[in-house]
């Protein structure tokens, strides 16, 4: 797996990272990474977004900004501070510019941190898709504060986006990266940590577990980097679905007569309703309709299109059109 | 002194306010209000602002923003969020919007805290002065999200603001009030924490302490009391000063050569250099001209005019008049 | 999976639990009990003991003793009190009355915690087993100070005590138990939280996760619980096993020309040797003879004999002969 | 002040301590010697005892071990470990070994700390006295284990002890001593922290505060340190008193009609009642007798003699009379 992964992956996207089994799942991951971020930076303060989701274990639930989630640990999580994301005080209002700010000032009350951690896409959050200006900002601020800069591409990334990792087209090389998910191929418990190499400083045995990976998920995944990556093909054929999705989902909401808007990126866009009750109300009438189809956002005011990225195009316009007629006739 | 108190500033104000004593000077006035809001509201968090400060002990530094204040804790404060003071980011964006924000949307990450601790006039921060506006937003803030809204009056209250409390004028009713410094009118240590009588469910010894009152205190508080505050004269006489001192800084910094504004509010105002270091370089001037004048902000680059209220006219003017000639020829 | 677990393993032996599935690893399945304690009990502290061990992410590294490990964390572990494990301070000291003697006094700085974390043997830290006696007076002091007790079992769970549960025959009942590692029988990820039935007050999606069940799991775990639980056999072949195992330890200590002493319980058992750098010595001398063996406690002075519950009878021999001749030869 | 503490107190005892005013009250004593000790072993822990009482302010209610008192704090507190003080498990039981056990073993859960802080008689904590051998393991066991020794003298100190420092004879030299309360000598409002001098790391103005030192309080200590402790009759008169109060509590026990034993040291005696109701309602009596009398520890079972140490003898033994009265006919 580490040889294909490197020569399939890393390699030819010309980055440099050197792979950790931190624990078969998403939060595993997460927890890895900010153990390691603190560790490399002396620091334990991290920065994290409104909206943001990275897991459920007590680490990554403190990055998490869920409160009903958050409140689920029983104690106070501490260590971070949460940063509005792009767009959270509204489009005038850069909020790079804020962070920086607080940073800069030695009396904001915000001290300098080991890490910002950071979805380029928020998956559970409400598909709040960041621009690369916004990303390659937040990129610029982690280097001139020395903070490590850890990408949770668990949700987006493997392809979501059309390219493997999610920031490929966004300019940014983040420090640390998380992978998990759709990672195996197979929907084997499966995630990795990858880090710049002259970052790993983990003394032998500091983050064991007995599940880091295990057979079936090595072969499954390594075979998926094969059959999928070792060419653009597959890359090019999501592309075409994502291009699809766009298209039809602006003509979706074009034509609706409720307030709402497209939201996402990739193999991950929705519809946002302005009215929430609207996401889960649509949900469960396209579940009648035949088609399971999932909400996002603090109060599932979206409509979550996430299929299978081998999606036939057939099968893709199938499940639209039951979304056509939902929101269009309710 | 607990009548005089009641008879001559609480009840003339139409407030009701319950009177403890906290211990002897600010940081523990500013310690048992948080405490007491802490266990009103059954909540641990708190809400303060950038460039804060509250005092030297361990609950009242984790509200304080400066950076190497609060490092010498020597632990990581928590159960507190710093947001942006008024005009903090730029005079376009209003940042009590932006408290509101976190607060209604509950993926923020910023849960409902139990209060809100606020200085109107920041007076180590950089002489930053609320506006009645701002401080309303604020307090409107705190009565939707069922937090208590604590002022820090310790230094711009007790008269500085030209009336007793700094928030008279502004069109607020904090649910807690700290008083100290000049409080006992001698110098000595003395403070209080005030309370709407509803909030006192302290039990009894819960917050106990040796000096929390000595005689010589409340005798000068007292008499203090009677002679400053039982008619308006004294208020019309600050009042007067003010007027004058706002007036003469407005005068220096128009002249000014290098780019400066006045910062601050009634008898606590004073010049912000936009190249920090005239701070402490006007203040050792105005030092080897006689006159010990403080400097504020994270940067000292607020020159501080912080006189007694008592001093005569012509002793504020030539203190004034030092503040001209060596900002003008410098 | 759920019916064939009810079938075999709870209804049989008069136990009623919950099952959970709250990730795929012990951490996880730790995360999640400390969780549900906490909210259950809402109060945020939980006992740990002297050198437990309960896994990586930042929630149970909180309840880990090893400082290495917990340091890993990055940030000051927190809400944990660690009380010292059976014969911690000597034979003579019975520490659960020490424990018991915080709990009752309300000045012992010790606060009443949501609940205790213990393994019934520390297979990370020691091969420390506790007595029937001990853990019994744990599970009362828990009842009398409404405290839950959770028993991390994942180790030590799932027959490698020769009974399915490790404390069936240590006279107590736990309100929640962590069981992972063998449980899927075939080395995949998988765990489980049980939980009293009255326990659970989780909300919908309170804990989620991708990989909280994957079908060859379930599938191979339930093939497991069939083939091995169904009735008395196997159980009986481990216990076979293991008073061999104790046996052959025993007659390997008392002719051993170095201070050491047996430790552990059921297929978990050890030698501990007084110069602690034998273990990792040995250790890597039975490696060198073809066996693998992993030592136990935190200066690794335990070798720890740890074989698979199927192994032959011979093949266990020979694994103990390597054992007896390195030990007793060096 | 300075000089005349120098010359009476710090010289004369061989000892070498800087001086630091670190705020009005014994509170702000401990939150500084707590900053000071964590900033100097760049460690956040610290080590308290069962029973302690330090003070009202976040940092000091950290380390007070009280329940009720530290709730108050409406927040956890954190970053302190309680350890047993003597005798705490019974008589037999040596907790400094204890003590020194977890800090050997690297897998206890309990780090290495910054500082142990202690009172040698725990004055609200039941009147505790500890023995020099106890003291002086504890001492060794914090130069062993790189931690600072505090000594919270606030109560104890300043005399009560028969000796200026209440640790003078039991043969240790604490690297921080809090002293307060009866410091001025007047009731003024007055704290010292002393350091060994190169313990000094303060950056200027890290601790600062309003009122740390006033006049009054320099002129009435500098008086009462002259008055008192320039020579040794004083000292001699309070150990007359002390051996009298002691003889006299004997007494009275050995009488009682009921379950009672003396407790504490110097002028901080008393008796603590098995029946800790009974510490309460002889304090009533003793009230309506005439005279105010507190009870100590956590079920106020200790009726607590701290007479003024310039009590007239016959003053005290009419005082003691009325103790004995209502002990021996109730």
């Amino acid at each position: 797996f580490l040889e294909v992964f490197k020569d399939t992956i890393v390699t030819p996207r010309k980055l440099n990272y050197k792979v950790q089994f931190p624990g078969p799942t998403g939060t595993n991951a997460v927890e890895s990474a900010l153990k390691l971020a603190r560790k490399v930076k002396g620091r334990s303060g991290v920065i994290s977004f409104t909206n943001a989701f990275h897991g459920m274990t007590l680490g990554s639930l403190s990055v998490t900004g869920n409160a009903s989630k958050r409140k689920g640990a029983g104690v106070e999580t501490s260590d971070v501070t949460f940063m509005p994301y792009q767009d959270y005080h509204g489009e005038g209002v850069d909020t790079s510019v804020m962070l920086e700010n607080y940073l800069v000032d030695a009396g904001s009350g915000i001290d300098a941190p080991a890490a910002v951690i950071m979805e380029t896409v928020q998956g559970e959050g409400g598909l709040n898709a960041a621009s690369a200006e916004w990303v390659q900002n937040i990129e610029r601020i982690c280097r001139k504060h020395d903070m490590l800069l850890i990408v949770d591409d668990i949700q987006i990334g493997c392809g979501r986006s059309g390219d493997f990792f999610s920031f490929e087209k966004l300019g940014i090389s983040p420090d640390i990266v998380c992978l998990s998910k759709s990672l195996s191929g197979l929907g084997f418990p499966f995630a990795v940590v990858l880090m710049r190499p002259e970052l790993d400083i983990w003394s032998p045995g500091e983050h064991n577990g007995t599940f880091r990976g295990f057979n079936p998920a090595f072969v499954a995944a390594t075979q998926t980097l094969k059959t999928f990556w070792s060419d653009d093909k597959f890359s090019e054929s999501v592309h075409k679905k994502i291009d699809y999705v766009t298209k039809r989902l602006n003509e979706i909401v074009e034509k609706a007569p409720v307030k709402c808007r497209v939201k996402g990126r990739g193999m991950m866009q929705g519809i946002s309703f302005e009215d929430a009750s609207l996401g889960p109300k649509f949900s469960q009438m396209c579940f009648e309709r035949g088609m399971v189809i999932e909400t996002s956002g603090i109060d599932d005011q979206v409509l979550k299109v996430m299929p299978a990225l081998t999606i036939p195009m057939e099968e893709l316009e199938s499940g639209l059109k039951i979304i056509e007629e939902v929101v269009l006739n309710n």
